[in-house]
């Protein structure tokens, strides 16, 4: 084979054959899982897509559905979304919005559009994984982007505004992987900063709209465009995915950001791969139109069930020295050991004596810091497996510190 | 907005408004097309999906159907295809097959894969317009891939091997958007150039399975495999689509090659989109299993009756000193014009005056030669429109000559 392949050292760190051995390690009977991110799939309304495909497939709708479409997306759906997007305080055109193929695509598109070798991306610390995945390829340094709940948006540090720092990348709504949000406060805050660097602003609000608890806040998005009036003038860019609420499988995201930034968004997505599925596209905008707030509406009370019951059950089974986050919506919990625990070690003992799963949190920090932090999935596991799960955690970390 | 962004000069070249007004005027009355390269949509399998939809949203599918998937692609998917691929002469495990959201989306990842800033690759001349904005997102020179049908393949140039060159990228089978077909010796030879150069082949597949007449031609890959017995060995890359079969509506096709190659490409697509539609690739796996042959069978008659439509009034209705290829089988006939003649003017004229669109061939040549060619696609017009279109494009040219 040829030589000339880039990107292989980089590339070889991650492992593959490593997390393939982990994986079936979970299979075994018995074990349960808090490691994957993902929506329960007894709650996606298979039955409402069932009824959707069918749909697209009828005879009036079949040429279209199962042919080439515009790169921009289905129209249609993108009228429903900019409706959304309005409720949250953006009103916006289709003109404003590119449908991805997940929230993941956009993540990548924006890499590419803004990072070149040795640029500077200001990222939350930690940070969703899949979004250093997506910018690695384009070769960026990280620097941290502190801002969160528990501390004065006055920390927010950066390099000096030398045109740099091409983005801020944030998750601002419960986020992967600790489950915290930045206040109104943080996100005026990020929001000044972002002016002074001249950079953007990628929001990921991938969780957005799973809050189980306090008062909404509005996206960074809906505050920069009350302050300069335009979306057009705004430096945020907003993206959102239906993979949390109606279906990952599907792959269906949007982007929300000035007609500039989305035509050439547009342009990369038709050199990339064309566009998103067309079936899938009027699929989700036939199950979203038919009633997207009552279904996230069901989601919020079993997933906000489930945060209760692990809040719950961690306050009963932690030993003294353990921290966690107490996310009001989303899918995680972040826990803070004691400095001397391993998160990977604890993964180890975890999965042989308990037989119970989680993400060690090194790999969502970009410098490697945080061994001694776990982060934990509610979303799909009963309240039953939670309570049994977090208390067979109890019993590893108590023999770790040697209790 | 942020003032960050890369790519603006290139990208604005392309003038999307100018497309718009384009299409827009596609949609007048009486208006033939032989401008895109899309399947005709009467003929999509659209029942046999229908099915395929309803199984997998089953109750015994659906969790799976919606879910999250593994980023290499639906192993049963991968498992048909290395079928195929075997009886192509390129026998192959699920290891050696990633799947993409349809060939263009492999495009980019090959250009990500092997491309940097000022690096050469070659490529067909004309080549397929999707090709180039894959790879100009990685800033590439071209040189030109001399081989065809009607030249020596003696004619293949290329830079020397210094390590400049990462790929040839060629459509062998009746490409887009000439319709010619590289013969077995100007594989073979091309091969032989790229062991000398040292680079990488990347052979696009799209057409491959849609012959109409002549002999079937062996795949670069599958005599490469014969030359090396091992493709772990193999430095050509194999990229397939259900696009121009199945439906183009669902973004699947795919990628070939050796086990290295494919793990590098799936880390890629991992950080890119995570994985195509999960239900899109059960339905595509369930329509190809249950008669992927027959359906390309009657799609080929269809197609070939076109072609021969096309051929036909090509011969009774142009004047003197226009040239066209014969193609062995895809969607295209490529049109060569006396040379004071400009395809982009006769595109104006033709559809002022005539009510017909095709494609001026300027747009696929790198270096933007080939004022004096057109694209003429037959798939997607009936015999009858075809004869029409064909008198009319007579007519205009008629005129453009001073006959």
């Amino acid at each position: 084979m040829t030589t000339q392949m880039k990107f292989a050292a980089r590339m070889d760190r991650m492992k593959a054959s490593e997390i393939r051995e982990l994986l079936k390690l979970l299979e075994q009977p018995g074990m349960l899982s808090f490691a994957g991110g993902i929506p329960d799939p007894a709650l996606f309304p298979a039955d409402r897509f069932a009824e959707a495909y069918a749909d697209a497939l009828s005879p009036a709708r079949q040429a279209q559905a199962l042919q080439y479409s515009v790169s921009e997306g289905y129209l249609p759906l993108r009228d429903w979304i900019a409706g959304r997007m309005a409720g949250l305080g953006i009103p916006c055109g289709p003109e404003n919005i590119l449908i991805t193929s997940g929230s993941q695509q956009a993540l990548d598109y924006l890499g590419k559009l803004f990072l070149s070798p040795g640029d500077t991306a200001l990222v939350q610390w930690p940070t969703y994984l899949g979004a250093l995945a997506a910018f690695n390829a384009y070769e960026p340094r990280y620097e941290r982007l502190e801002i969160n709940d528990n501390r004065p948006a006055a920390e927010i540090t950066a390099a000096a505004g030398d045109g740099a720092v091409k983005f801020a990348y944030l998750s601002p709504d419960f986020a992967n992987p600790t489950g915290r949000t930045v206040d109104r406060a943080g996100r005026a805050a990020l929001l000044a900063r972002a002016e002074e660097l001249d950079c953007a602003i990628i929001e990921d609000a991938a969780y957005q709209g799973l809050r189980y608890e306090g008062e909404e806040v509005p996206p960074i998005l809906a505050l920069e465009l009350t302050q300069k009036g335009d979306l057009d003038a705004c430096r945020t860019i907003y993206c959102g995915s239906f993979s949390k609420t109606l279906s990952p499988g599907l792959r269906v995201g949007w982007v929300v950001a000035g007609a500039e930034v989305i035509s050439r968004l547009v342009l990369m997505k038709q050199a990339a791969d064309l566009h998103s599925s067309t079936i899938n596209q009027m699929a989700i905008h036939q199950v979203a139109k038919a009633g997207f707030d009552a279904h996230v509406s069901g989601l919020r009370a079993v997933y906000g069930r489930r945060r209760d019951a692990m809040l719950r059950a961690l306050a009963a089974e932690m030993p003294e020295g353990v921290e966690w986050t107490r996310p009001e919506g989303g899918m995680f919990v972040w826990l803070t050991l004691p400095e001397r625990v391993s998160g990977a070690f604890l993964l180890e003992q975890s999965i042989a004596k308990e037989k119970l799963a989680f993400v060690p949190g090194q790999a969502f920090f970009a410098d490697g810091t945080g061994g001694n932090s776990l982060r934990l999935s509610f979303s799909n596991s009963s309240e039953a497996q939670i309570a049994e799960g977090i208390a067979r955690l109890g019993r590893v970390l108590r023999q770790a510190l040697g209790e």
